[in-house]
């Protein structure tokens, strides 16, 4: 059905391979766990989440910087200086950092400072922004749009593969649908349908296809179970205080119970969480 | 939000028991595979289900045999014969056998010849049947209708609970979406919800979900993984010769596999599949 | 794409006429519109409103008696006691009554009772109640489904024609999307398509579809420019004291100036509201 | 509900009027018509239409020059050559041209060549898109999302208007749903809330709505009569070679047939569409 040429898996054992670092990739064995908050904040804010759930562990940290909001008079990210936190949480820390890129513009300086560009659900079929990230040599987390078909999700993806760079990561987040008790609905049948279709990596965002975090846990355990190759997920060392999507955050506390509940599941669908985790010494840096 | 009297769970802790036959009960630590064909055609049809299946094992048999069907031309089921053929099949195979009930009038017959009634998607807001489910002593599966809302869906089992029977097992099978390239959205987010608001077991039905056979075996480990309390899942001895719904139905070997499969998942997530596997020694019944 | 027999038209004159009266019938060049309270309360409220709308001129009366309501606790109609108020007023103002049938059981006394057996929303794929309407002869109200299909509306049909009753006039009453800012989505596209598609009389429910009065009128011109052979609106003398939808009905005064507008807009496409309005000398029954 | 500050209309007079040129304005007395190929093609494509269809009349033409299509391998359209296109034909025919603008980087050629920019529905919400747009002296035609609220409709709109350009015009396009059967669901519900919500015009274009020409006069006529400021039409001199969307275009005699259809309507809603048809005497460009 689709006219994709460069996405789609040749046979079952077609895997790409999508390094953010020497230790962290996407499409292996290991199961890849982003973590960190809507929005970054602050210095202190971001060091917390490092500190305290690298050895949760965390594979890499997520932050919005440059944010797509809804109305122009909400907060709309720190923008540079939240590239520069980053930057330097990123290298202190020596963990993978990854963030949404809005424009064309942004993509120069951000992708210096981190090690992955997300494109938002918005801008799923922004083909300039696009096309632009086909040109650039970093990894691309796509997240699909609220109401993209599989197809069109693909190709999008496409987009990005035709103009030369292959590094794309695929993420279920959550389709519009009638009933607003979730925010969203998390389409696992899509999950299982790209991880069958294309050769890319699929991960899923379970906090903002839910909307609420006591629901986020579940969700993350059948993503997993569903051939996930990894999540992405808000957390907040205060989550009632976060700028953004307060409601869905999990406190650093859940999200390394959250870590630790996967492992196991993990194992019995063939999956690692690489590294042990390794919480009880760490201090809070300090406010 | 709910203005539910019955559905409510109080705590944590509430949670209803539906009992299928002494060896199998909804809502406990047990998980409960419901497995069959979409439609009853025969009788060597049922008894080959029940041979090959009952020692994957299975904990209960599915078949239809009043056909809620798009078009009044399609095969509207076997009727009374197919009831009498679960009816067999049930005594001789000593396996609780489901089927859909989809008038006031069918219920009768229907009731003392199975374990458990079923309401279609269609008939989630026929509230008369509802309210006549709620006189029955009988175990209810209730669909989630096509487009109904987690609200509407409880609201739907308040009316079988205050018309007078407790026994009431909801079942997620996928929401109405944009995109066909799934039959249906599954909705485990909604999973993750009900257990949480309701004390009724939840189930999920992957098969109607996703309408993809190769896609079933996925979606069935994301349920478990959620928290489903069972799964009904389509399965025929020659799935592409059955008269409904061919494109969705496991073969009994590849039934055979998805519960082996589940097994170290549940144990995972604290449940349990009842039953060795004991399949070896099972011969098919002549045709 | 459909496999109907009877439903589809076989040219673009082929039109099927359903009198409710002498006087009233969809289909022919006469632009039909029933009005009333969503629910029946009483008989005051009924012949308030036969009185000051009958010369609107109105050409039908609604009133829910047995109401699919979500909840099992909120008022469920009057029942049989209600059946008599539509049947007094039906005879003592010589109007047509539309009324909504819920359950097979229903039938017997609801018909003889009144012109025209709605099928409601939630109902509309009950095929047993379907069938039974098949074999009734009284004209049937069918209103589209929640998330139904054009498809699936046209069927729903079908089983009524296939079961020997010919009288059926579609009803579109909007659809469930993602945006709670309207009720539901009013699918014009839908109305113009099957008036292509079929030869049965298809008319517009503004008022559940959009759920605010205040939009109900501009809903109601785009009923009647995209073709609607009549429309179904909510009214009420008290419409903030209605038991059940009171955010949607109209005042009995913007009902008269809703008709008034609709007229010269139903000449335009080639329709005429039968009867001249004649409302001054109209005295409001004592209450 | 609305955190919008410039958008909403502080009483029901309060409406912003958009000049496209001296003759013709958006959101007064006048229905403005503007019609035109889905993709600019030729030359002589575009002087057909315009010759053709400038005493239908239309009062602007529209044409995609750089076209959001959801394959990168399909064409992208004719870029600055295109915009050469509507240079001329817009000088020459002395009408109004209306095109897409999909990145920052085109907003500055072609702002000088033409009298509208469009912004896509997949742009609805590329804030960046916006706010440049903001800043340009330009007439702005905002296009709904796909799966866009009238809250995130409205609010795409307060990011135009806040950073500088108030001439911006909303334009419903269909959304999203369940059903195939027509390419989108055209919601003129949200037409209406929009007229009274705030204070921009309003139009609607029943092409990407609906998706089957046989279906695009019945809608234009509904949002006529539901009272929309105005019409998008795609048509094309040879509708079935059309690039793209070829199953909705209008041939031109059909497009000269519905600005005919829509006179009386026009009129019966208190709308005017200047210019008298003269038609007859104009030849058709030699290819």
């Amino acid at each position: 059905m689709l006219n994709a040429k460069l996405a789609l898996a040749t046979n079952s054992e077609h895997q790409t391979v999508v390094k953010l670092s020497p230790a962290v990739a996407f499409g292996g064995r290991e199961l890849v766990i982003i973590g960190g908050p809507c929005t970054v904040e602050s210095q202190w804010q971001m060091e917390t989440v490092a500190t305290r759930l690298k050895a949760a562990p965390l594979q890499a940290l997520r932050g919005g910087v440059y944010k797509p909001r809804t109305s122009p008079y909400s907060f709309q990210g720190l923008g540079i200086e939240g590239v520069e936190i980053l930057s330097q949480v990123r290298s202190h820390y020596q963990i993978p950092v990854v963030t949404e890129v809005m424009s064309i513009a942004q993509i120069e300086s951000i992708a210096t400072s981190v090690d992955m560009l997300q494109v938002g659900s918005r801008n799923m079929q922004n083909f300039d922004l696009l096309k632009a990230l086909g040109k650039v040599k970093k990894p691309v987390l796509l997240k699909r749009g609220l109401a993209a078909t599989i197809e069109e999700f693909v190709m999008a993806a496409e987009y990005i593969l035709s103009h030369g760079n292959s590094q794309v990561v695929l993420c279920e987040r959550g389709i519009r649908s009638f009933d607003n008790y979730t925010r969203n609905v998390l389409d696992l049948g899509a999950v299982a349908a790209l991880k069958q279709l294309t050769h890319l990596p699929v991960i899923v965002d379970p906090s903002h296809a839910v909307g609420k975090r006591e629901l986020v846990t579940p969700l993350a355990k059948a993503a997993v179970a569903a051939g996930a190759d990894g999540l992405i997920i808000e957390c907040h060392p205060e989550p009632e205080k976060s700028v953004s999507d307060a409601r869905q955050a999990l406190s650093l506390e859940d999200m390394v119970k959250l870590v630790d509940s996967l492992r196991p599941l993990a194992a019995v669908v063939g999956r690692e969480i690489v590294g042990s985790p390794n919480i009880s010494h760490l201090a809070i840096a300090p406010r």
